[in-house]
């Protein structure tokens, strides 16, 4: 059987290594991006570059989009020269972009309407885990669609679940970063605390990172503040992007969620600071700053 | 060389298995409890009953408190009948209660005045670690005092560390709990937002309960919370009292944690439910409720 078209919308640090995977694995390809250089290498692997979404879903069996903001999906795939507008009647439509749970039930019903399928597949793992191929991919849709594109999913990721239908993909990465709001603002405080009473953080950690307190934010971003060290695994600007999906989703719900909104207020101030380009570690700079305007 | 003579002051749900694994290890052992019952079992196995702490220290060499309060720490160790009060010169006085990091200051330096010596050593691990003799001990005091108490430390743990001078211990024991609390916010609104969903909660921790949001608290406490299961394993009442003495204590400093603030509050409402005799998951009772009046 030979395998199927796809096609690649977002080639940036997490999208081009997904898409290089796949063309590894031996899938024929067609990428766009924004910017035409970053695709490059992938287009030097024997991708073929499409000036449009719309021209690249011409031909696709599956399209993969994985983009900035919920605006951008929007654009890439309900958009005039969006890839719903080309992609033929049984082709499929996966978005891995973190972005609102509505819009991807909203995606969902418009390609319905087109004799199209398509699903909400946001990852979580980082760039490591992209370049690694073990990412944790979190399904929403038709069991039948994700069926068909499981074994794509095993080419980019490890952890894969289909959640539930349409917007439970993006629902569950919502869950995750609700979880880890919480969780930093646990760690930096906690960290701040040991450093006002003049203790060394790397051996506070060592006892609060093992046992009823321990995280892997604690025992891993933890260690970086404890070396000053703010510069981005996961960028600050990207989690206040996701924080306010799950506040306006949370909202949307009837649901208020306190604990999120704090330090998703935290982060702004982040924003606020110019440190949306450092690590969400850095929420410790924000609370330390905070403390000289008490 | 014959064993050192112990004094055991509290003999609680911690208390009891602590000092069980020293006569068990063969240290003589005298004790005193608020509430004389509960010490039977340890009489039982030959520990010498003394009706208050002033008679315990009488001829020991360490004696270890575990007790409720701040205020009943304050008053078996510096109180009329504490046992400070006819501990003999060169006798150590090792209070296990999670306190003040200042009251365990003023411990050490009245001690010191009398010739004698303290360590604060909270512990971790929860009736199930005193039970195993797992537990994690954070010390604090002069290393001096530590390496003459650490080998009864193994007896009763297992992650033993000396983590500066006095208060010390309390410290790293405020760090512990404050990082619990952000955690404990996290877990219990993202599994709220995934319920309010419709998701399964186990299969939503399946997926966000590894990798960069993974934690103790959402692995062990969040699969309680999808059961419904919200027995103690860490009472809310005793929470509550640990953080208090974090926000004094951080005050003290001149520290504001606003995210330990936020959770001490519905800790704070967890009681005027009802619930402090809850485990801490309950928490998630308490932001359930706080949407019905928004």
């Amino acid at each position: 059987m030979s395998k199927e078209q796809i096609g690649w919308i977002g080639t940036g640090v997490m999208g081009s290594p997904m898409c290089m995977h796949l063309i590894e694995a031996g899938y024929p390809m067609r990428v766009y991006n924004r910017s035409r250089d970053k695709a490059a290498p992938l287009v030097g692997k024997g991708a073929v570059w499409c000036d449009s979404p719309a021209e690249l879903a011409q031909g696709c069996d599956i399209v993969f989009s994985i983009v900035g903001f919920p605006a951008d999906v929007e654009k890439v795939i309900l958009g005039e020269q969006g890839a719903l507008s080309t992609l033929a009647e049984g082709g499929i439509m996966v978005d891995m972009t973190t972005s609102h749970p509505s819009l991807a039930q909203k995606i969902h019903a418009a390609a319905a309407q087109g004799g199209k399928a398509s699903l909400d597949a946001p990852v979580s793992g980082g760039d490591l885990g992209a370049r690694q191929g073990t990412l944790a991919i979190m399904v929403g849709g038709e069991q039948k669609t994700f069926d068909q594109v499981e074994p794509l999913f095993h080419v980019m990721g490890k952890n894969i679940a289909l959640m539930g239908g349409p917007g439970c993909g993006q629902h569950t990465k919502m869950a995750n970063q609700i979880l880890i709001a919480g969780t930093m603002i646990g760690v930096v405080e906690s960290l701040l605390y040991a450093a006002k009473t003049g203790m060394d953080l790397d051996k506070v950690i060592d006892v609060i990172g093992s046992g009823a307190a321990s995280s892997w934010s604690i025992n891993n971003l933890g260690r970086r503040i404890a070396k000053k060290d703010f510069e981005p695994g996961f960028f600050i600007k990207h989690f206040i992007k996701d924080m306010g999906i799950a506040l306006e989703e949370s909202q949307a719900m009837g649901l208020s969620l306190p604990g999120l909104a704090l330090v998703h207020k935290f982060y702004k101030h982040a924003e606020a600071l110019g440190l949306e380009e450092r690590g969400t570690q850095a929420l410790y700079l924000v609370l330390e700053e905070l403390q000289n305007h008490k």
